[in-house]
């Protein structure tokens, strides 16, 4: 936890974004993994943690936003629960340490509830993602779960969002932590990538890294000869020579704070020339993407610049052809890049998605796109110092996805279909680095992960 | 998976145990960590595994019992599903790989269960862990989850845990395999327990061991220095020179079977002289389970066995004095024994206990009992060839329990409350063993992993 005075700090802020009304906030409770006591690892709810600090089961919290009270909900613990769980702090104790000072046992957080909706006075809610807590939800007012979506309150998402998107100095350092431990996963990563070996037994020993020092991963490793699936959880092939090796991990830090990095790396430890220059281009974009990333661009317009280097890197290839600036705009360049550049990142490595990325990587200025490829882009809008985002180009040879394009005619004046059957197997490359938006640019937050191809075949040899 | 014709038989079994109706199984979802598409590791149901083998998200199944007719119920993958989860066998190719001929878009579900319930059949369902399944079954027949566990189908709980109970020789092979990677988890915690190390990272690096061999721990590890805690997931402790570590981790085979050991080793490699008493009297409690352990032997008396020993070992050192026989029976040893020796194993670490504890350990005529320890005893009925359990006494010295017992004046003719100050930093020991029932007795699953006192002194040598 950080001190108390930054979460009361961190409230006090949030009641003077929000005009009236109770704000009602969930933490998470344990998932059950194959029945209701074998658990998977406790993660709290990031907005709970931004506000409380408290990485508890079974908390909740109501602040009042008109008197300014704020409640904690929660039970202390029975002589049953410390022979099983050990010996915890009371519920007073944890809410001090936030800064609260008045608690109340969970089971009368349904009468607060209650009595606040009977008095007409807004009930302030998120939009929920765990069905336990939507369950609870409907208990507490009545709103079945298929319509909290759209009764959860856009203020209290547009004031959360002011307050998250720009990370502080403790933070950073948080960041900073989290960064260090994906060096560790990708480096450890690479040096494993032998042909003959197991992609199952790289991404368990780089999670076992990361738990070791007690940073789990921020999200399911994505590791694959196959890199072509964006997100390939699977992990079941064993690595060939000639492949590349697609890696996306990233840990949390102690408080929760993500990194996320993308490597790709030839398994035996030398690219061929066609993977190389292929690799430099969607290295060129990145590079590019960085050099642009400041306060008052617009991501959207860091992704098409991006998108340019990788239809004119391909077009030079001979893969596409045509006008690079027309290419882009019609969005051609897809086929091989079907996601957005990036996303921010802080709590959640996709951060605050839980409140809907159209309210975190857009406003009423940048609207989302609505064309395939730049559809996805997670975040859009202009950027601010204290941002911190993902900077994640590549380029993606999916055999299906051609097949379909290349059935359809679409895009021949831009895409050479006929050069592409040497790409087939090739799989696919990504690179992404973690920038911090500062006062006049950006900068990558931790060292940077062995990235040029030379570097990348030093770590290897 | 198993070949498709052992799922046919099981599922042709169940049909045979249950007189009427619909039997509906749901398969899992994903859960959610921090946002919907963040997620755990997948884990599908055990049930569902057990009788169509389909390690997939979003599966459904339907079966009539009057027809016969069996329905997977799933919905073929997208090109953006391709794109981002790569290519994907059709509903109908997995639905065959278990020998479902019928398959039905997951959104037909509904109508298929609301024609059922309309013409008066009965609905079979067990009760559900999963909050997402819960609100799905609200969907389908209208039950709120509240009164979901009431109105399971107790026909087809023992009609699944008749069947699921016993262990076939492909599900013990599956077993040895989560065993060997156990073994492995616990030896190299064994070489981790130095004074100065943190318990992260022991628990972190055997949790790696594990994912790299393909074997995911079957549930969060317990690894402690303050092994008095029974489920202690907190592992934020230095290793202190003079504690005992005590790990409690199995895996899961890559069918989904499970292990689970526990053992317990000095910090340092060599135990105290009064570690080694105390050691020495769970190892006879151990061992002596494992002798009684045999078809037609009540787990509950093997359970009170062990007790004996525990008590008797207990009273030789001091701790305990009396008659062993009356301290058992008035449960005074469950002071440093609170739980029971053990509990089915399977596809769950816990056996079923989604079904219901209660049907799995118990009958009809091995009733649980209503006693503080004791009453923790998860398996008490009557031992058949195949089944699997666990066995796996204890001696902990809980201060806070010890205290509250002796303020109460708890049993003082049976516990020398004033010999135990000589024990408050003691900790716990548990010596954990799978038992596999065989006709004329047990054997234990897998190579024993290191437990007398010279052998784990070997390994930390």
């Amino acid at each position: 936890m950080f001190n108390r005075e930054t979460y009361i700090e961190r409230r006090k802020r949030l009641k003077e974004s929000v005009a009236d009304g109770i704000i009602l906030l969930l933490g998470n409770v344990d998932s059950p993994m194959n029945c209701r006591d074998n658990t998977y690892h406790f993660r709290q709810d990031s907005t709970f943690l931004y506000f409380f600090g408290l990485n508890y089961q079974n908390l909740a919290a109501a602040i009042d936003v008109e008197s300014g009270e704020e409640i904690l909900f929660g039970d202390d613990f029975s002589m049953d629960d410390i022979i099983w769980m050990g010996p915890q702090e009371s519920i007073k104790d944890k809410a001090a340490k936030s800064g609260v000072t008045k608690t109340m046992p969970s089971r009368q957080l349904s009468t607060y509830v209650k009595e606040a909706v009977q008095q007409k006075r807004k009930v302030h809610f998120n939009p929920l993602y765990r069905a336990e807590n939507q369950l609870l939800l409907q208990e507490l007012t009545g709103i079945a779960p298929a319509q909290q979506q759209e009764k959860a309150s856009l203020e209290l998402i547009h004031a959360i969002v002011a307050l998250r998107s720009c990370k502080d100095a403790n933070e950073i350092e948080e960041l900073r932590t989290a960064a260090a431990a994906g060096y560790q996963m990708h480096v450890t990563a690479m040096k494993m990538a032998t042909p003959g070996t197991w992609e199952q037994k790289i991404a368990g020993t780089i999670e076992g890294v990361a738990m070791a020092n007690g940073n789990p991963p921020s999200f399911p490793i994505i590791l694959s000869q196959n890199g072509e699936t964006l997100h390939n959880h699977d992990h079941s092939n064993i690595l060939e020579k000639g492949k590349l090796m697609l890696v996306d991990a990233g840990a949390q830090s102690t408080e929760f704070y993500a990194s996320d990095f993308t490597r790709t790396s030839p398994v035996g430890g030398k690219f061929t020339s066609q993977q190389r220059e292929i690799y430099e281009i969607v290295l060129a974009a990145n590079n590019r993407a960085t050099e642009l990333s400041k306060p008052d661009v617009t991501y959207l317009s860091v992704h098409l610049e991006a998108a340019k280097i990788i239809a004119s890197g391909l077009k030079e290839v001979g893969v596409m052809k045509g006008d690079v600036e027309e290419a882009v705009k019609a969005g051609a360049h897809a086929l091989f890049m079907p996601h957005g550049l990036g996303h921010m990142m802080g709590l959640d490595v996709h951060d605050m998605e839980d409140l809907g990325q159209v309210y975190v990587g857009y406003d009423e200025e940048t609207r989302p796109v609505n064309q395939f490829g730049t559809g996805a882009l997670r975040m859009g809008r202009r950027l601010q110092p204290g941002f911190v985002i993902t900077n994640e180009p590549g380029i993606y040879f999916i055999p299906a996805l051609i097949d379909q394009w290349k059935s359809e005619g679409k895009f021949t004046e831009f895409i050479n279909y006929d050069r592409l059957n040497a790409y087939r197997s090739f799989g696919g490359i990504r690179l992404e680095d973690d920038l911090l938006i500062t006062n006049d640019g950006c900068e990558l937050i931790g060292e940077r992960i062995p990235i040029t191809p030379e570097e990348v075949e030093a770590v290897m040899s």
